[in-house]
């Protein structure tokens, strides 16, 4: 199943995206909902950013390659986390797909996709095991951790390096029947791929992350945890289209301008 | 005017503190409200946590002491930053006045106390300048950056040394008509005070974060900026009651459990 939040005549509405549909319905897939008011067009419904979180948070590190890439960038030595600590994100940054990614005037030229895959918590849970983690994940979607190099090097957090605001695109939508190890993340910028790789071939998995989280930590319904993105990521410029596709999930697509 | 968040029959409302009374209202601090219902008496009244706020910034290290003694504590030089670049905490840890500050069974011996001023944003702001930068705040209420320091220097983030749950109190309430020079800090641990400074010696002030923040970041009502602490913090038992008083506003109680 597709969970889609849209704008509904202005107010903000869940819906069951079917096919090039959806369909509207009252409450939310984080608690009771009905089906509510007829279908509509996918290409004319103004997608938002699927939820809103509690706690949005974010695995940083969590591929090889990408970790040594990453090093080489800051300057700073190859070393692989020995335990998932996951980490923080902002929502004054959540853009929906299709918005704009807007680089800062006084942003580098060092801004940067990261295509990863989103854990949407679906209930309030604590001391989760390895057998019934899995069990508190409403579904999937995709963020693109849009970063600005010299910052991520230069600041002592990395609040702006990673939180400007448009600097998260998140979406489309929520799909609910995922198989992690059947997974691709494909990155393309104006509609070349710059990078493919087994999304699931993570150094701490979901299921590590959840379990050793809620040993110390409730998470939320809405709760959302980035699980990180691998490979060599560009600059980003004026004018680019970036899109990254999640096989089975969907594609999030956000046009990049530069203020000027 | 102090606005406190309590409990009004199992309902979370906003009401006035007048004395030693609560005087409910209809609405938020954050938009439109009036008055609604009957004075009760504040000591039989449960408060709750003042906001939940979208986005959570805490400034970290701005007290020159504070940074010289963390320093030594988790074995790194003394740097002072150059910048205000401003970090997160998490909403799961946050707890209200009177809330037991649980330490996990797993932690060491070193959880300790923080004493914060909390900025809390009354409205949607971007661009600040030095001349209007206070306009945005509604007031201010008071944190406890509950801290266990082997976490904290052994993890590559600080979510649980910082974010555990019941690591954030907050409260009693938030204050509207305050003076930035004139207030105390002063930490209590089973009533000995161990800890007084000028709330406003910081090294980056109020004023410098918004300006500096919303160059990049949008603020929104009801996001908080914890502003960091003073001193050499010592270590919380089981059994101690630690309270923050900064004058003016209020003082912040919190009972300590040790999990079993």
């Amino acid at each position: 199943m597709r969970w889609a939040r849209f704008d509904n005549k202005g107010t903000a509405s869940y819906g069951i995206v079917e096919g090039e549909q959806i369909l509207p319905v009252r409450g939310t897939p984080f608690g009771e909902w009905e089906k509510a008011g007829a279908r509509q067009a996918l290409a004319a419904t103004k997608l938002l950013v699927p939820v809103i979180p509690p706690t949005f948070y974010a695995c940083g590190l969590n591929y090889a390659e990408h970790i040594r890439e990453t090093a080489a960038k800051v300057g700073q030595p190859v070393t692989l986390p020995e335990q998932p600590d996951v980490g923080y994100r902002a929502n004054n940054a959540l853009i929906a797909h299709g918005e704009q990614i807007i680089i800062p005037e006084d942003a580098t030229e060092k801004v940067q996709y990261e295509g990863e895959l989103v854990v949407v918590i679906g209930k309030k849970v604590k001391h989760l095991t390895r057998e019934n983690a899995l069990d508190c994940v409403l579904g999937y979607t995709i963020g693109n951790d849009v970063s600005e190099r010299s910052w991520q090097k230069a600041d002592r957090t990395l609040w702006r390096a990673k939180n400007t605001d448009t600097f998260k695109p998140m979406g489309p939508w929520i799909e609910t029947d995922v198989e992690l190890g059947k997974l691709v993340t494909r990155i393309r910028v104006n509609g070349r791929q710059l990078i493919e790789f087994p999304t699931n071939d993570m150094l701490f998995g979901v299921v590590d992350f959840l379990v050793r989280m809620t040993r110390y930590v409730t998470l939320f319904p809405g709760d959302v945890i980035w699980m990180g993105t691998e490979g060599a990521t560009e600059n980003l410029v004026h004018g680019d289209v970036c899109e990254i596709e999640i096989t089975g999930i969907g594609t999030l697509c956000n046009p990049v301008v530069r203020a000027r």
